[in-house]
């Protein structure tokens, strides 16, 4: 452990204005012992037959469109269906229905998957930054099919890296849930978000000052510790120009993001030691919220999984988070990368 | 897989009208495959010194009180100082300050743990009615002297069981942290709660109608699976009569619950293979809600980890639920305890 995460300093209560929630901050958590044998990281299983592989499209689920457009047996990126869906794609929009007071609507939505590599082996910061563009422009492309139907809200694309972090599939990919509602926590933001517009006349993210917890800069974006981390090591990454949606993004900012978000996954994995993590993109809906336009600005949230979650953050959706973002993003500054 | 788990039926999305979120109901996700090694369900190291057992009370942080109270070897509970707190109880409350629009409250408050029993090997479910009973009248009194400390606004009680459940300790105990602020996930219950009231003059938990998804009931309780659980076979608890706080629970109210959260421990842990899981008390703030009491009803939540959560469920607040309830609420319903 290095100075910059004393577990000397007090515990702090910080409110995440983006999400409207607390987190507390407490250095003397990490130093906890457990008496369960350490938890074993499970490593991926030596694969003869991934069906994310190339050679193996008969395997997946349907494909919906590949990187380059016109490739064979020679593609960088495709985007297939999910074979075990969350959402059905054949069930069609229907109203909610209430019964004895309890809301339900039919699982319409479209599950997809996005496959960032024909390698096995290669995990996303192995990409070239223009090849990490890519894959964020295949996620755009994507998200502008879902969005000619009307009744899809919200589309949110993540990525699950490390059994911990929730993937069931080693082999480097992202996917994206097409929703016919907007999600808790989606809401939860545009409100928070409007609310901080209606006191200052500013989008909290245009408003951002980083300061100690900027960890590094590009064109046109910038990375930073969020003031109230969820996550030890949480990084974020925003477009420094005001964009509601991810898709508005172009290829030469893609290409631009795509480095920044390569350095930042490589700074992280240094330090931690390949963690698990989820890369999410955090976007507006696309119906029904022209009001939220000035407010809602879309960013990139890398969440390291460097210790588990227990039942006082189900019950209270407060986190508990040991390291202060101000020392986190000193250490990830400070990483550097030969 | 029961036939009633069937993954083909088509996938569902339910409104969860306690908490105002949506849940996603997919019984195809439980069919994917995995490449990753199975995880392992890390098991307690054979500890010859747990802190937690009779003899071993110095290696302890302070305690508060024990049951019996005045008894010496022969205590049945402990409530005891959390050693490594997510709060500090010497902090003492100060205002929030605002830093460039971001706003932060020093850390305080109390962080507790309650030992359930004097014996490593023993779970809360090996307990008698009575016994269980005792645990929760523990908590409710530790509750009533937080509740006099001014800047108190709510109490978590909360526990962790088996390692992917949170747990780092393994001798049965749970833990109860008290805030300063009103936890997000608690606001917005009671907000949701409250437009219930207003809509219908009922409070939505008194107006339950379980039906299919009823598993059980007691003189004073009843127990179900939630209309939208979030968890695959999770169980609320739910008191007969309308009460806001955990902490107007009376000894015989609290014998009677002790045998119902015994009996449905039992079933999960029969049915499911002793899993990892949450326990949950969800009560109401002390002050500044004399407007929420009809509305806001308290009641527990067992929360089992069957498996865990991705990137979606952290960018959404959106959980996938493999298992519809009035199929889990079915196959506990016949679970017989012999
Ligand atoms: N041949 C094939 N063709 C097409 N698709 C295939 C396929 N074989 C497998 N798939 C799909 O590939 C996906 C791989 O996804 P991940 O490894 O990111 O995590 P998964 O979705 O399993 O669950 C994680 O993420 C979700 C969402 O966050 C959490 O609910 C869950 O708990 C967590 O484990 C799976 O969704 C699977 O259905
Ligand atoms: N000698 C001693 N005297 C007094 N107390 C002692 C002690 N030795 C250990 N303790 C305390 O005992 C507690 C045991 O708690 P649990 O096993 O329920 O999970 P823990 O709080 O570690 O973290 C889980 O729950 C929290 C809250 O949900 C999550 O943040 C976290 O990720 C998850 O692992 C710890 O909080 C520890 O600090």
């Amino acid at each position: 452990m290095s100075e910059a995460e004393t577990p000397n300093r007090s515990p702090q209560i910080r409110k995440d204005r983006i999400h409207n929630r607390w987190v507390l901050f407490s250095p003397a958590r990490s130093r906890r012992p457990s008496d369960f044998k350490a938890k074993s990281n499970p490593q991926p299983n030596n694969q003869t037959a991934c069906p994310f592989c190339a050679g193996h499209e008969h395997e997946c689920a349907p494909e919906i469109f590949r990187v380059p457009a016109d490739a064979t047996n020679d593609w960088k990126i495709r985007v297939i269906q999910n074979l075990y869906p969350a959402v059905s794609r054949e069930l069609g929009f229907q109203n909610p229905v209430s019964v004895l007071g309890d809301v339900a609507v039919s699982g319409f939505g479209f599950h997809d998957v996005v496959i960032e590599s024909p390698v096995h082996s290669v995990n996303l910061s192995d990409l070239s930054p223009a090849q990490v563009g890519e894959v964020l422009l295949a996620c755009k492309k994507r998200i502008e099919q879902l969005r000619i139907c009307d009744s899809i809200k919200y589309v949110q694309v993540f990525k699950n890296h490390g059994a911990s972090a929730g993937a069931s599939m080693s082999h480097s990919h992202s996917q994206m849930i097409a929703l016919p509602i907007v999600p808790p926590t989606v809401s939860a933001r545009l409100e928070s978000m409007a609310e901080h517009y209606k006191q200052t006349g500013k989008c909290s993210l245009c408003d951002i000052q980083p300061n100690e917890l900027l960890i590094d800069e590009s064109a046109h974006f910038i990375s930073l510790v969020p003031f109230a981390a969820t996550f030890a090591f949480e990084i974020w990454i925003i477009p420094r120009e005001h964009s509601s949606h991810f898709h508005e993004i172009d290829s030469e900012k893609a290409t631009d993001l795509g480095g920044l978000l390569k350095l930042m996954l490589l700074k992280m994995s240094l330090q931690l030691n390949n963690p698990p993590f989820n890369l999410l993109i955090h976007t507006s809906p696309f119906q029904d919220y022209p009001s939220y336009a000035p407010s809602t600005h879309w960013f990139l949230q890398i969440a390291p999984h460097l210790s588990g979650v227990g039942g006082f953050e189900i019950a209270t959706g407060c986190y508990i988070n040991p390291v202060f973002p101000e020392d986190a993003a000193k250490i990830l500054r400070d990483v550097r990368i030969s």
